[in-house]
């Protein structure tokens, strides 16, 4: 039974207790939350009691932490927790600025505790089963990959302020996907981005609509596209090609229900965003989490794998800011 | 907070525990089971007590039951539970003799408790949705219903000879599908069945294939296709013709993979079996039953749901002994 | 170069003679039919001849006749071609009534001419590819077959009146499928059939909307499903399973273009009828006529098979009429 | 009925003469090509007389011609029917230099003769309909186009060498499409190509697989891929984001045959190569062009838009060559 604090009783927060409390070998002992009222509330549901971070991580019965808080706060967290010898789950990004994710890194690496960053897509069920063909075999050697990722609608422009650009708070899972099926890193970018979805976004300096490219230094290519706006729900799809074959992922539906009638034959939109299109990878993201530390694993996705998707996606902002290829 | 007693702690009580601890809304009190060391595993994992039937019934506490025992158990444990005056969570069949369900029937009428029949597949979140849309007109007055439901592979013949015939073991959730899809009782059924698939079912009497057709009083058809084996999976579709258009939903897959490569484009085959697609539709089940408890709804199936399809399933067995249609 | 007498100028024939045209190794000499205005407008188009049926099959330099007139000239046209030792292509039905196709097929045996009847579907490229994976044993022994032809809209009352009824007239190329797909005939049939659609179609004695069931002796199982009008166009489709897969083919649509809004996830209907879906089919159809007839090959559907699909359509409607399954 | 003499008698020679033949409002007169073999087997089959280039051009009954000879035969031919008179209709490309492009479209504009541009996927019945969707609203403002285009195979080394490279010679085809679809004019392109597909086309100079970018003046966004190719088949697939939806264009297949069994759920590859995928396309580019000369409409792809596509593949060629994004 491994014993957990949690930081951060919002959205994710929930899901992430619930899934815990499902898991059948961890508890949740802390809900950490500078809202006191969602904390309490999250708390309850799970027979855990609400505290400060202080308390947190300095309770000896405490094995790992859950850092679900808001964006800025990531860092922070993890430094201490890595002090305090816990081991971590943090929601990506680990940070905006690639030199407090480096501090982060090095507190981590100090205090030798595992450290897993929520890219929550590896686990979706598609996506792993795709990339577990390409190293199958399947479709031989990668030569491009592409990846769109369109959500439904815009974030609030409050949130949009202070989310680093779409780079480092959309597209970074893009990038995350692009590295992991690209089996290389990148060794260029290039990006387009323009405001097409809302002047709103424009005016705060942000864009909502982009296009990027990526070559490693073998010569394999990489497309990613993002659109804050997509009227027939959130648009997930992976494309791999292969000098033998091509791979798809492609959305899922809520049904498989299909109308013919005088009009056309239709479907099921996709799964509106990605509380739903992703609540089984959250699950396997956690167990995944959870099976590491029970059995001395190595962490599925990494610290430096939360630092490398944030070197691409500043790498994306500084191509769009100069109007050139940046080179990694 | 609804209290359990449940008989039967094989691979659906399993589900049915599982989806009642994770339900939030009620608690598991009483395990029965003749296998002890199950009823034990299974008791423990929920906080449960192993008991035996009249101590199950006798505690004033438990306010339902779910019936997952064998089927011969199940009308004697429904009517107990019925004088007991408990709710009632019944797997199908009810029976395989027609004048025991009309006893059991009787019993719940009489004690005036609620009695859900496990018709799963109404819960299927994609059946239900096809129906939905038939209920608001999507494809106008309905005319014709095909339902194809094809297991991944036999039972034991073991099974096979106290399983009541394929009609009544396996057709049974077809001949429901109809019945709630059609909106009007069949009037009449016609039935031809083989042994293809393996000699020794039909040694002990049993189809593994057939095909029926039925027909409503104002000359509404339906037709069900069965196998006990798809090389491919679990084949379980439905497809609805009105006078407007035609509703399908088809298999669902683990992933949305698609392999395209020298040989041929591929997807996954459908999910293996009933585990795994009705994994959902056995989920929302249990729900749509504790919320009818809970908010004194009338059962989503009632136990005449049961009734009724198990005297399709004798009308087809009757026709394919006699080799003629039967007015029902 | 093989030269051609055609009977019919209408919708059916004018394919045939578009098709002969563009073949390459065939010309039409003679055009016959009672309506001069469409004999001599599609003899014009293709270099023909008006004639009367005696000049054309009187005419030594003619070697094989095309029968596409309305539907109670075929058999006394075939058996005309039959003595003047004419090849025949002649369009389904050969006639409505079996003692006439018995007196055809016995002329056509005496004379020794080769004959071809128009079951195009046979050659409908998603059709043939299916069957003839059948014969590479993708899936094993065939167990069940699964015809759904379903018209986008009634003809006019009058042809219903003169059509021998939707057996003979309909699901006699459902019979054929059936046939040719179970490699085994059928040996007991059993149909159940409505009006459905249109009150006028039941008032001169016809059904709309059929279910059919067949057995052959070995215990294989086919089901076809037809309806007189299909909202979203004209449904073809086949299934079949056998002991190691199923096969299923499906509508062909004008386009690949799939539109995704708010709304749904909306692709074409299936091409609209006959005309359209079976284009292909009809040109492969005479192409493989000339080839059989070039090359000294068997024909790829015999007088034969055209007679046993009319033996099935009489089943039905027996079965129909006498409410009980009929020994073939 | 519109006279022509044809330049070119080779592969899609054949198709042009061919769709000619079968258009029946038009006749083949001459056929030219230095091959006298090939021209001479093409002339027979449609009743047309080899000629050289001056016999052709100079008979006064010629109306038109269709161009499709070597590339660096195009611009002269064109030049030369021009002054001639003749209404054009010339494969793609209109030659490999942009001089040469603008020099035959000035002896076009002075000639004032018709002039077509073989980019024949905007007839493909799935993309033309895709744009009439998007003219029709269907999804609001365009905002990014994708273009995957990817051979089965690449063509010999030897024809790479002339070919102008891989922009030129293939994308040259998904320039256009993009433009098309964006409507608007790109005015920046960013290009990256690697040969991953055969190292012996690297050693020419050229590349196999590229990712390109584009960017209009209003912000809307393209991407292409291409790769010389794809295990699977041809890969013709284009997908446009408005903003109140996506639309989608995909591959055909021969057959809708689907096969399930105890590996997999498989399909059709694509149709193999650009004869099979746009035989459509290519009967209707040419009835169009009779069509528009019949009718005195404006053609619908025009000199200009050949030259356009042209000016795109130097811009993503000399991106690739600097490494930098380049204006348009």
């Amino acid at each position: 039974m491994i014993t957990f604090a949690q930081f951060g009783a919002g959205r994710i927060g929930a899901i992430h207790a619930a899934n815990l409390a499902a898991s059948g070998n961890a508890r949740l002992r802390y809900v950490v939350d500078v809202n006191q009222t969602a904390a309490t509330a999250l708390a309850n549901k799970h027979g855990a009691r609400v505290a400060n971070v202080g308390t947190a991580l300095g309770d000896p019965e405490v094995d790992a932490v859950i850092i679900a808080s808001s964006t800025d706060t990531h860092a922070d967290l993890a430094i201490a927790a890595a002090k305090a010898g816990k081991a971590i789950f943090c929601e990506k990004p680990i940070d905006l600025s690639l030199k407090r994710v480096d501090a982060c890194l090095a507190a981590v690496k100090k205090a030798k505790v595992p450290m897993l960053v929520g890219f929550n897509r590896r686990f979706d069920p598609s996506f792993a089963a795709l990339r577990q063909r390409i190293l199958d075999g399947a479709i031989g050697a990668v030569e491009q990959v592409i990846v769109t990722s369109r959500d439904p609608g815009p974030p609030p422009v409050s949130y949009l302020k202070v989310s680093g650009g779409q780079f480092r708070d959309m597209t970074i899972h893009d990038f995350d996907m692009a590295r992991w099926l690209l089996g290389e890193e990148p060794s260029e970018i290039f990006a387009y981005g323009s405001c097409l979805v809302d002047p709103a976004i424009g005016k705060v300096g942000d864009t909502d609509s982009v296009m990027i490219v990526m070559k490693t230094k073998s010569g394999k290519l990489a497309h990613i596209n993002n659109s804050r706006r997509a009227a027939y729900g959130y648009d997930q799809r992976i494309e791999v090609h292969g000098a033998k074959g091509r791979l798809l992922a492609g959305n899922r539906t809520a049904t498989t229900v299909e109308q013919a009638d005088a009009t056309n034959v239709s479907a099921d939109k996709p799964l509106h965003f990605f509380l739903e299109r992703y609540a089984d990878a959250y699950r396997i993201e956690l167990a995944a989490f959870l099976d590491a530390l029970a059995n001395q694993k190595p962490m599925p996705v990494g610290a430096e794998d939360g630092r490398r998707a944030l070197v691409l996606a500043e790498g994306a902002a500084k191509s769009l800011r100069t109007g050139r290829p940046v080179k990694l």
